[in-house]
């Protein structure tokens, strides 16, 4: 089962290290996909991307298909010859953005029809009609099920009646998917942070058949402990032969205790949207470029980088382009940040291979957050 | 005379090509410098400047003594180290944008005073504080003498009271700047649209002696005709053996024209400005990629150029980048706008060392503007 092999080659207690093969090429796990919402992985180049270690790119479905319309992206050529992306590009249902952005008129078990946010436009969207998007007009190589989301904190009820009502969206995905050689489908695990939910969505998501099964629904207000508490047993419930995706986290931190527990990709806009911001990601945890305490400081963020952002500019110049508002700031500070994330899965791929990542995540999280140790 | 040898190797009616020699590497002339104003060339990574073709930056005075100031760029090491560029940077005196951005408190022989637009502090210049902080603060390779402008239209006398005065602060910047065989300054022209003011400004420029000279005074509202006119005098007044720039120009077209005239050197801040606002310049003028029709263009704005940014990305992508706000777009049309005034430059060399100057020109002129040749 799976449109694409995936070849585990080592594994340290929960954390594992291997490869999923798609026809555009090899995705390393663990692995980071840095966001493209627009079409555009903010700020950078897709040589820039490339650069930062990174195998493959989601894609907003709900940004897309608003603008530029994924019609015109199919006339165009596709989603990877639109943004000059070769590699694997995942895309998202759309879901999410809908009920984050949208103005939603009606949710029912047959569709969610919305305004744009962009000029109040009507649009409808479905399990089938976010197949169609994503593998038939933008062409990702990688789409997700249509899900639907609970705010943290939920009643058990609601979370029940989200989980499942996902369960048939679910279905119909994979039913609109049918079978395809070049491309692949992921379920999406729902429950909120309840035990029972998660176990009974991921044994019936494994009937309907996925390619790689996500873990949906976190991150989202309940906290870095009830996540924790959840991935300490959601990764278990799906199957170990399939890639789990962990989505929309998170911090180095968060993505480092995730893989401790058996999670193998992730995708958050916390790398390019920090680097605007004037936020680097290091290994010694997050800096503010923007503070005066870094006027005069001529030393790069990381010196022993292969990223030009990291190595060869001085905190002191990063800080007055953030305090001069320049653009070149955001680009740099967005380009160290997603090479940052790239470079911290290839540390955990290397720690998992040579058995010390058990090591690796307990100087990460002392390094991160000092007196905070990782684990639970 | 002149720091920096200067050997032209070819030339073709007022036309010619050449190399100005610095320690910190050879420029070609005629040479494009884009503008670099608060150490960064806006939106681009000097490794994209650099593949432009560009062979030295300009460096804006007022703004980096202003923030973060001369005197922290030189505890940083200078300019070049600050903004991890190691080619020749030229800097203008700061009086240009002292007059235009500032609030003036006063304008004296001795000095300038005036108000920072940033914070309302207040500052003063004068020739020998701009020689302090662009020799021996910034560290630039070539200096400019502080001078004064005059808005045009101006009456004869403003614009010789200006002229004279300029005269005055070029022997002061002379005589701060002393002997240097690492750095060079050159002295500019002034004189408006008075053929007699700019022949004595030019003399009298020359008895004082500077290693290359600036039209300065142009391209402040007099529009192309007449700056046109006084291209056709103003270069041959000033020494054929050394550098002649032309500040401030500006559009394609207005560069070949002032190089037809005997130009070496050009800055200005169109091909970034247009850049950041949607305009690409191309062999075939001005294009506004956010017009409806580059929706679904897919030709890239030039498949022949060796710029990743004018060869790989399609016109739709751009347009749907500008449309949509994204940093991205402005990135790469300010990367691709600046290769194409470095090919323009390129072009232009190639043409006067092979004796074709006069057709490129011809030619240029009608592609750029069909209808309107070229030459007064």
């Amino acid at each position: 089962m799976g449109a694409f092999p995936f070849t585990l080659s080592a594994t340290e207690g929960g954390a594992r290290t291997g490869v999923l093969h798609t026809p555009r090429g090899e995705i390393r796990t663990p692995a980071f996909m840095p966001v493209g919402t627009a079409g555009t992985v903010k700020a950078l180049t897709v040589d820039q991307v490339r650069s930062s270690g990174a195998d493959i790119l989601l894609g907003n479905t709900y940004h897309l298909m608003l603008r530029p319309t994924a019609e015109r992206i199919s006339r165009l050529g596709g989603l990877h010859r639109f943004m000059r992306w070769e590699r694997p590009i995942l895309t998202d249902s759309g879901g999410f953005q809908v009920m984050s952005l949208s103005d939603i008129a009606k949710v029912t078990d047959e569709a969610v029809t919305f305004k744009s946010h962009l000029d109040g436009s009507r649009h409808v969207l479905t399990p089938e009609r976010s197949i169609e998007i994503q593998s038939d007009l933008l062409g990702s190589d990688i789409a997700m099920q249509l899900d639907e989301l609970v705010e943290y904190p939920a009643e058990e009820p609601r979370a029940r009646a989200a989980m499942e009502r996902s369960l048939r969206w679910g279905a119909r995905s994979k039913a609109a998917f049918g079978q395809r050689d070049r491309q692949a489908l992921f379920g999406i695990q729902q429950g909120s942070t309840f035990h029972p939910l998660r176990a009974e969505s991921a044994e019936r998501l494994q009937e309907i058949g996925f390619d790689g099964y996500a873990i949906g629904g976190l991150a989202v207000g309940e906290g870095h402990g009830r996540m924790a508490e959840v991935l300490d047993y959601a990764p278990g419930q799906l199957p170990a032969d399939r890639p789990r995706y962990l989505m929309g986290v998170g911090k180095p931190l968060d993505i480092v205790e995730a893989v401790a527990r058996g999670v193998d990709m992730f995708d958050c806009v916390l790398p390019t949207r920090s680097g605007r911001h004037g936020q680097a990601w290091t290994w010694d945890g997050p800096l503010n470029l923007r503070n005066a305490r870094f006027a005069e400081d001529d030393s790069p963020l990381d010196e022993a980088s292969d990223c030009a952002a990291s190595r060869d500019y001085s905190k002191a110049y990063l800080h007055h382009l953030f305090r001069a508002g320049e653009i070149l700031g955001q680009v740099l500070l967005s380009w160290h940040n997603i090479s940052f994330y790239g470079a911290l899965t290839a540390a955990m791929r290397a720690a998992i291979t040579e058995g010390r990542f058990a090591r690796f995540r307990g100087d990460f999280a002392e390094r991160q957050a000092p007196g905070r140790r990782g684990g639970s």
